[in-house]
């Protein structure tokens, strides 16, 4: 067995992993990540956790050969760096992420957009193990995918790949006018289907203030709230048609979908499905739709891919 | 130089030539396709257009090696055969194309769906030349199209990828109801932006019956007609904002429009191209966006590539 430390390294916490050359983790350390102190010192932090598990593992006979990391940010994989990444994580944008860490570590070292290591974790060892091409597609704070085919994501020419969030959503209107999108367009699924899309839709229907947050709506529809078990049915109809449609033109052989909102239950998933299976092309009628299911370690098992498959 | 025949074989004709290892043609031939007499008479006259094909060649002295087969309808690219096509060629869905074919002709042959043969032609010697990969959608009859990494099609797990006219579009929808599609489903962006849907939006909006087919609503927008005009900018819009949205999902290094409706001028394309650009995410705002340049040649020699470059 081989072992490498695989890394998902996010907006407010860095988690890490020995992962074994079969898929399976270890022991895992977690850190939060210094997101205002610049690209520097967040990589001294994570060579430190990394360190800190290769001593764990090497007590346990392990000997770490490489380190992967799937990171927050627009990542050129080619390279190891970060393209670009927004304020959740100040001084990230340029930081050679690949270089820093075998600078520090004395370890090979392969980055990838932690979307991307998510997919890659879920394709090769979770819900999507075993099939030639995965979709998957992240319902959450935002909504972010990845093709995965035969072990690779489809990263594109500008490592922008993936930003299944960001194309025209029927759903994405208020009164004839569409929505305002994190990208600056309209009218995008994001707009419509994120988890912050169902609280906003709540609140701009009058629901009431006194709910916070997105998840006090889904408590809420759960008590009968009937504006909150509509606006949850319309985010999770656009999400679903939203999905379809990428299976009509991507025809995988599963579908991955993740996130919070898929992490909901079947208030979400059941119309979400409903949805998807009524945009789908004859011959694609019994494609495979499945639930993430490594949680929070799908990045971790997808980043250390990176260094064990290749 | 090597030389193979490329087949473009569609619902009415089917060309064919002898494509050489650069990518140039030779010579072509075409013949009726015998959409009524079934399959095997099908390959009995598709053989003999390659054999005509062959002996021309030998005049020139240039040996055909191999065939390479772009057809209409779900093809099994792995096995050379016809999964499903409509009735609009009785009889070829379940029929063996390639060992057809090369127990006429004595020749190795390959086939791919005619969408993915034309994308091929483009990426690899036409629009898209040069590129890594190519996102290729055809405006026409139908939507539909290929995106292309490293010159091979994302053919799907059931060979149906590149069903790009079948995904929801927020102006498929008349007084609120969505429009049918061809594929059964409501709401796609083919029932708003094929060349079919400008002359039905036109009918349906009031438009004069004597304007026979989608050309002469283009010949009366040219003239000033404000009806004629507003749909075909709806359509062009439905178009650009569609391909817009794939962008930012596959992040292409190119961008082929091609089809019926992409060669009908400026009316059509600066309206889909403002649309397209709405779209994008800010790290691809530059990505080009081209018209087909091959032709009527590209499907052919797409096919021909199956056998020359593998």
């Amino acid at each position: 067995m081989r072992y490498v430390v695989g890394v998902d390294l996010g907006g407010t916490k860095t988690a890490a992993g020995v992962v074994a050359s079969d898929g399976s983790v270890l022991l895992t350390e977690q850190i939060p990540t210094l997101n205002r102190d610049g690209g520097e010192a967040i990589l001294d932090a994570t060579a430190a956790l990394v360190r800190s598990l290769v001593t764990s593992a090497a007590a346990k006979g392990a000997v770490v050969e490489a380190v992967g990391v799937g990171s927050a940010g627009v990542i050129n994989a080619a390279e190891g760096t970060v393209i670009s990444a927004t304020d959740a994580i100040l001084g990230w944008s340029g930081t050679a992420i690949a270089a820093g860490l075998t600078q520090r570590l004395g370890l090979p070292c392969a980055v990838v957009n932690d979307v991307h290591a998510h997919a890659l974790g879920e394709a090769g060892h979770g819900a999507g193990a075993g099939a030639a091409t995965a979709l998957m597609v992240a319902f959450g704070t935002g909504v972010g995918g990845s093709f995965v085919i035969n072990g690779q994501p489809v990263l594109g020419e500008h490592f922008v790949g993936g930003h299944m969030g960001h194309f025209a959503s029927p759903l994405a209107v208020h009164r004839g006018t569409p929505l305002p999108c994190s990208c600056g367009h309209v009218g995008h699924v994001e707009a419509i289907a994120s988890g912050p899309a169902i609280h906003a839709a709540y609140r701009r229907d009058g629901g009431s203030a006194t709910l916070a947050d997105t998840r006090a709506v889904f408590e809420s529809a759960r008590a009968g709230d009937h504006l909150a078990l509509s606006v949850i049915a319309k985010a999770a109809t656009a999400a679903g048609q939203a999905v379809g449609g990428l299976i009509n033109i991507l025809d995988p052989a599963v579908v991955v979908v993740s996130g919070g909102l898929a992490d909901a239950g079947e208030l979400w998933w059941a119309g979400m499905e409903t949805a998807l299976r009524a945009e789908l092309l004859a011959p694609l009628s019994q494609v495979p739709v499945v639930r993430a299911s490594l949680g929070n370690t799908a990045a971790i098992v997808g980043a250390a891919s990176l260094v064990l498959d290749h």
